[in-house]
């Protein structure tokens, strides 16, 4: 990391015209991030449009194997497939990169982090640093706290995920699938399998194994390895609600040792990136609207499970777009400069 | 029960014109129930209206100490202050009431009952039989053919309920708040503590004990009370979602004997009132939307954990109006003339 001293020459933000490229810009531009030079890169659909960025209009260049000369690090949200076919020719080009795709987060030589919780990962890093699923980052970021204070054994997790997950069209089919329900008009979804207007999907991602789809075997998987422990026990439902933005998950852990909600509560009123909201008799709690376009993991409805001491119950609330992506990865490249 | 042979002489139904007392009359038409008479009683902000049953105009009438004389049956679906003081008269009169408020469901002296589940109870009724909340209806329903096969030890449940379980005006409030947001109006909820428009409220009922809710602690209270059984271990959170019709649930459960996915699917495809719905590669699961007006519980996405052979994840859907009240009630009414 020999050329990144405190401050990056050229940085490259790749798919971003995309929902969360969008927000990267946007977080870049109000954590003041360390650039001289800034390339935006898309496909073909969207290269030659403009964006603005800090008042001034950047044309947007084609991802092509040659985008990444002169570039020091790049920042990340596309599709898997694009992921797989760009990261080589970045690494060819000496590029470090941040990529929130799905597809090199279990490569084992690519760290895959949250800087609250595996920040040290970061330096094992052969030109690419994975930042996790978005379900996956914000339960991640609520239960390191518990692991490192009483050990976790197990973690049954259900997902309230907003349809912005799915990208920006799903936003706009989320609305028309609503506004076509409320005047009783036809609606064909293309975004979802099955309309999303005052619906639940319980499927987000394709089959996987035993059952479970590549969502649910995400929030196992990479949460064992950024947590460096394969024996937690986590059985993950997810499940697509009609809500914009902000993922919502239910979160029931057993501990290895007891804890309190008073001692939780302290957990993670200490822990960098958390804020809990839990005062049932005011009515206060995390929920996807309050939580959107807020760049923390809020915590509530603390409950120590009637029959087990070392059962905890809460619930959690995070924005998708922002610590579920554009966020987590900014601060990866900022960990990375400094 | 010597007066009920086969047939109820005269039949009440109580808060006739509320969100389930409408549907109890179209489930009583559509399973041609045996009475003669049909009274329809409700508060003095209905009484005097008009309902129409089996194409003839029935009017209202008060609700009042008197209303009973005469009544051999009552299905009542009111708030619970309003069954505290009418339950008395009704027994009074020598009526049998089936009543879905929940003001009297874990008096010890009343049966509380699922048909499927334990018909058996209704039996030692005292003029009283309760049913049960929605939630837990659809639950215990689900849970019950695994309890009789491999016994269960840990229920862990996330619900995703409908705003339809507030009452009729709950559904418009949904309405109208999610046409406000869609137009950038304002919207002050009535209904609910917050916008539920796009939202999530992690908060179903008052805060009761241990910092959970009265419906979430009435998930564990009346599950025991249903299966008699106190030792189950179970952890409940319970969440509005922006859905009109159609409570949903997570549910992982922890048997005592191990369990595969293909053997709680025969139990379930061989049990009463339950419809399967599993094929994630045909994306067919169940959804609310599409349980809505059905009067069975609908269960899918079944899956064993991946690390506990004792461990099965499964997805609930059920029409909190049919099987969570009104279905139920008729069930346990067609139980009594039988």
């Amino acid at each position: 990391m020999t050329k990144l001293g405190g401050k990056i020459e050229t940085l490259a933000v790749v798919g971003a015209t995309g929902a969360v490229g969008r927000i990267l810009l946007r977080e870049l531009e109000e954590r003041d991030f360390p650039y001289n030079k800034l390339k935006l890169l898309a496909s073909a659909r969207s290269a030659g449009s403009t964006v603005e960025v800090k008042g001034k209009p950047i044309q947007v260049e084609l991802l092509e194997p040659n985008a990444f000369q002169g570039v020091d690090v790049a920042i990340a949200s596309t599709p898997d497939e694009v992921a797989r076919d760009f990261v080589p020719w970045a690494r060819a080009a000496g590029t470090i990169v941040v990529d929130e795709s799905g597809y090199w987060r279990m490569d084992p030589e690519v760290p895959l982090v949250i800087p609250e919780v595996n920040r040290d990962a970061i330096k094992n890093h052969k030109g690419l640093i994975a930042s996790p699923n978005c379900s996956t980052t914000q339960m991640v970021v609520a239960l390191k706290p518990l692991l490192d204070a009483v050990g976790l054994k197990r973690v049954v997790v259900s997902s309230y995920q907003a349809v912005s997950g799915a990208g920006l069209p799903a936003i706009d089919e989320l609305r028309r699938a609503t506004e076509a329900k409320l005047s009783n008009s036809e609606f064909s979804p293309a975004m979802f399998a099955h309309n999303i207007a005052f619906n639940l999907i319980p499927q987000i991602g394709s089959e996987k194994e035993a059952g479970f789809t590549s969502e649910e075997i995400k929030m196992v998987r990479e949460t064992h390895k950024i947590l460096g422990d394969n024996t937690i026990e986590i059985a993950a439902t997810c499940v697509r609600v009609p809500v914009m933005i902000g993922h919502s998950e239910m979160i029931w852990v057993q501990t290895k040792k007891p804890i309190t909600v008073a001692e939780a509560r302290k957990l993670w009123e200490g822990s960098p990136g958390i804020v809990v909201v839990d005062d049932l008799s005011k009515k206060s709690y995390p929920m996807p609207v309050a939580c959107a376009d807020r760049p923390e993991v809020f915590v509530g409805r603390i409950r120590q499970d009637l029959f087990d001491p070392c059962g905890l119950v809460f619930w959690c609330v995070s924005d998708n777009l922002r610590k579920g992506a554009a966020t987590n990865a900014v601060q990866i490249a900022e960990a990375l400069v400094r």
